[in-house]
């Protein structure tokens, strides 16, 4: 791909942290700026070669730069491209890496000098660890990513976008904002929403019993916990923002969980046999559809938390 | 150990499969009898060379049995054991293998001729795989079995069949088999029932969004279809013979979920951050009880579903 010239990313943790060391080290930016408000994130950004040069200011970060692209939270999007606004040349392509679309672009359009030169996007990647310390390059490789142009948005700058994320190892779909949202409450949002829940059930547990559930983790609780380990500001503001798609697939969710909690109390096993059997045949399809069978990227690093994120990645048996 | 001079293996699927691999590589019986109703269950357990012999009967089985162990699903076995009962000698130690407790117990014990020599037990361990061909001898390495001794229970029955997981690679806890039921019912049956449930909620949605739910499953979907892919037939058992402890729990987790549907639906932010930051900490919690480091064993012959095993296992990135 041609390279940018100078490339501003708003927000140097996880996402924004890896998709540096891709453009660094594989020819996609001459320059690299890092904007983060705390001064030890900067530092960070620094010390890890994820940037040419660390800023506090929105405005002065985006000044001369070819691309921009918004790495904040969900809620801090709006704010920050407020913020970044008097320094924008209005030539430059703007992209975001947010988890949820329709509210972002609500947010961000209104602060651009020129709106069509906004490619809203979302790679689908990560893992429980946030932060620059978190960032790996490999993170995008064998994942998607999705672009939501809307209507009036250059189709030159959506091409340049996709470039990227191709350079980053991640194949691109296009959709609209509202599709994202749909798709990504019921795949993503509402797992995680049912994970922080379990786990904040066993939290509230007597303790002797909770020392037990730990020790015991591993029947299936294993998997929640590691999902319910991420990071809190994104997530809040996930839910904030993608409110309607969440509280839809919520509802689903709910009647069927009540159906089967009639079921076991009325001992009614043709029903629980026949979901159980139904939902084998989903395994399948996923695996097909290649999702399955893709490898989580290991960051070469020891993670944040302590764990030894290598092993950390030992998924438990499902049997009870 | 001493090894066993005859055990009958009555249900040879990935448990007891997998046990009789142990016994016969690492010198823990003389003799193995595989039990199963199945005619071509029998022929693939003497071809995996899981037992030495295979008959439909479970009294002839049992016959001149010094260990019996039932692995069959928890609504078989009350009916095993009466089946088997007429061919048992009464100095032979029973187990069993369920995931269950309480009302194993109950369905059990009236059947045999000495109820001391009955020895509860459930190795904590398994894949989403089932049957003899999903059976390899170290699926117990680093795992924990509990042992749930009765009052009246043989002491040193007991420790024969502790001698015998610890053979496996397991780790050996004793604990009553209410606490077992309350445990096991939020570490693990709750989490089953809740994957069961939002990958059925997918199985309903439309098929153009299905579609697409399995191309984003990356996003935290594909951890709930592999736990969904688990045996139907044991799964409806375990629900239908945990049911009070499973109702408690799940009674508990819908109260928490409701919490945060309002806190979504409210815009509370503030609940929503502070459940997310606690659940951090019980992963390391977790992390530090030992189970999370553990790797999940891996089978060395390809899954009977046509996934690749080993790939199967990444665990996808938590992020949206």
């Amino acid at each position: 791909m041609t390279p940018f010239r100078r490339v501003a990313l708003l927000g140097i943790g996880l996402i924004n942290g890896s998709l540096a060391l891709v453009l660094k080290n594989r020819g996609g930016a001459e320059h690299i700026v890092a904007c983060a408000r705390r001064e030890e994130t900067r530092r960070r950004a620094l010390e890890l070669g994820l940037c040419h040069e660390a800023v506090a200011d929105p405005a002065r970060a985006v000044e001369g730069a070819d691309l921009v692209v918004l790495g904040v939270p969900p809620g801090a999007m709006g704010q920050v491209a407020a913020a970044m606004a008097p320094g924008l040349d209005p030539a430059a392509i703007v992209t975001d890496v947010g988890s949820v679309k329709t509210r972002i672009i609500e947010e961000v359009v209104p602060h651009l000098p020129d709106p069509s030169r906004f490619v809203p996007g979302h790679p689908v990647a990560g893992t429980e660890h946030s932060g620059p310390d978190a960032a790996f390059e490999t993170l995008f490789e064998g994942r998607r990513t999705i672009l939501t142009p809307i209507e009036d948005t250059d189709r030159g700058a959506v091409g340049r976008v996709a470039e990227m994320w191709r350079l980053a190892g991640s194949e691109v779909d296009t959709m609209t904002p509202e599709h994202h949202d749909r798709v990504l409450a019921i795949t993503s949002h509402l797992p995680h929403l049912i994970a922080y829940t379990i786990v904040g059930t066993v939290a509230d547990l007597e303790k002797q019993t909770q020392s037990e559930v730990f020790k015991y983790a591993a029947g299936g609780f294993t998997d929640f916990t590691r999902i319910a380990a991420s990071d809190p500001v994104m997530w809040r503001d996930i839910f904030l923002n993608n409110r309607e798609a969440v509280l839809e697939m919520l509802g689903r969710f709910t009647e069927d969980l009540v159906r089967l909690q009639r079921a076991i109390r009325w001992g009614d096993g043709d029903t629980l046999f026949e979901l159980f059997s139904r939902t084998r045949a989903i395994r399948r399809a996923v695996i097909k559809a290649g999702q399955a069978y893709e490898r989580r990227p290991v960051p070469p690093t020891a993670a944040d938390d302590g764990a030894g994120t290598a092993g950390d990645h030992g998924v438990d048996g499902t049997r009870p």
